[in-house]
């Protein structure tokens, strides 16, 4: 019995790590891999509305990793990954954030690009494969690149996002801008969701030298919803830092219509995050004009000042 | 003023490496970036002869990177890059290799495949940024492809080195087994070279766990030179393991016409890397059958058995 090959993406699965894995696990499957779509945790409700609209069973939950065969698709980083993936065979990486600390033993395919979805690299690995990309897979790639793009407004979108977004909605017979609006709006539903789950909803953790930083964010079209319970809001950061001994914690509330940032922050390092950000906190909270980007305006200049 | 861009190999050069910096600052140029290709060590015997058979200048020694901005090609670890390069901004990798602990905090262009040389995946770069290839840049390219697959049979070749070796070799306007024998016979002078200079002159380090690993290799068509001196040749690899803390050292004499290795030991762990390599040392030597490839052969047992 030959050994199944999962394709997963990263913790605080979000729609472009979903819809990569469903996305490369086809294409696989196209060239005869024994390929399963695979997810390391719960998917979210943008995604949810996403795979309800194109009609798409959910990945199934790989709990440990230890004695699989991984791809892995939008990170690259062990904090990031399923849980046993250390001891797992990582034989594949399509990605397109920072490297990180993965490393293999063997030479394997890894294709980082700095573009603004990781179903960007994708829709590329169909075309040099040869393979058409039918309306549902070219659905489910312009849901991953609208998404981390933030329909094309993030400072991330390059113009070869722009490119494939036009392309692939033209074969998903969807518009842009009104299947985008859709999309955002399912993002901001942060309806009944309890202060903990604001943060850890879109988590992120990194090793930045021997620091243990947690970045959380909320990306809404009513960032109210969460700055008026800052108070519930920090207690629930507090506790997330006593429990999982991070340096220290940000959450992000990121307001998608004006494209600027709220950064609020627990642990320790006030004054290290402040002059990164090139900000100042007042009770615990910080404006950052035009800020989007968790990974391309804050994790760099964070990393640069804790290294 | 803009500051340069280096295109820079591994530490001891081999002809991939020097090649492959020299063909990409070429695409980087025709792209309209300020590239220069660098080296990190000594041109080679068999290298020399490829840059005087295609009338190129050699790239120049770049002694310290620290505050530069680099594109690494043919490796991505930091035991293996130019001094500095801990210090420098990683802005691009191009390899053939494992994945190894380079990390960066910025999404960057990184496209590592399993194949038989970086100049292949160069080539395909040529392409996709749809630049033609001339005559020099392909003679370059060939030499780097012929030179890491033993003239393609190594157990690294795969079907698309052959594929690109073809197409080189006609633009070059050379023949593939006439031009890789008299690369072949380069490789192959171990003339004049002191015990030491055998052991460093094609040497890789690496970190497995918390062990620091040496692995050196001479490729030739006779072995008998380096053998017959084994009581020199281990005196020279005893002395490194004091001067540099090698957990081992290993070199690899590696028989080219017959397709196998002999494995000369120094250092500790012994037992392990015989275990690891399925072999027994006898008066510190070692029979290697069929194994012509440190890449794919040695360092990859290797590290699981230290890690």
């Amino acid at each position: 019995m030959s050994q199944s090959l999962y394709v997963i993406g990263h913790q605080q699965p979000d729609t472009d790590t979903i819809c990569s894995a469903l996305a490369y696990a086809r294409l696989k499957q196209k060239q005869e891999v024994d390929a399963v779509p695979a997810r390391a945790g719960e998917v979210n409700s943008e995604t949810q509305f996403v795979l309800n609209h194109w009609d798409v069973q959910t990945p199934s939950l790989l709990e440990d990793a230890a004695t699989e065969r991984l791809v892995l698709v939008d990170h690259n980083e062990y904090s990031q990954t399923v849980p046993g993936a250390r001891d797992a065979e990582i034989v594949e990486i399509v990605d397109h954030h920072r490297i990180g600390d993965v490393t293999t033993s063997e030479p394997i395919f890894f294709r980082n690009e700095p573009v603004g979805s990781t179903a960007t690299i994708l829709t590329h690995l169909y075309d040099e494969a040869d393979e058409p990309i039918d309306r549902e897979t070219a659905g489910l790639l312009l849901s991953g690149l609208l998404s981390d793009t933030v329909v094309l407004r993030s400072p991330t979108t390059t113009k070869i996002d722009r490119a494939v977004a036009e392309r692939l909605a033209e074969t998903a017979g969807v518009d842009i801008e009104t299947y985008g609006k859709d999309l955002l709006q399912q993002k901001s539903k942060l309806g009944d969701k309890s202060p903990r789950e604001m943060v850890l909803g879109d988590f992120k953790e990194f090793e930045f030298g021997s620091h243990h930083v947690g970045i959380g964010q909320v990306e809404t079209v009513t960032p109210e919803a969460v700055l008026d319970q800052q108070d519930a809001v920090l207690v629930a950061m507090d506790d997330i830092v006593d429990e999982r001994e991070y340096t220290t914690l940000l959450l992000l509330v990121t307001n998608l219509l004006e494209e600027d940032s709220t950064a609020i922050i627990a642990g320790d390092y006030t004054e290290t995050v402040a002059d990164a950000l090139d900000t100042m906190f007042t009770d615990r909270k910080a404006f950052l004009p035009g800020v989007m980007s968790r990974k391309k305006q804050v994790v760099p200049p964070l990393e640069d000042a804790f290294s």
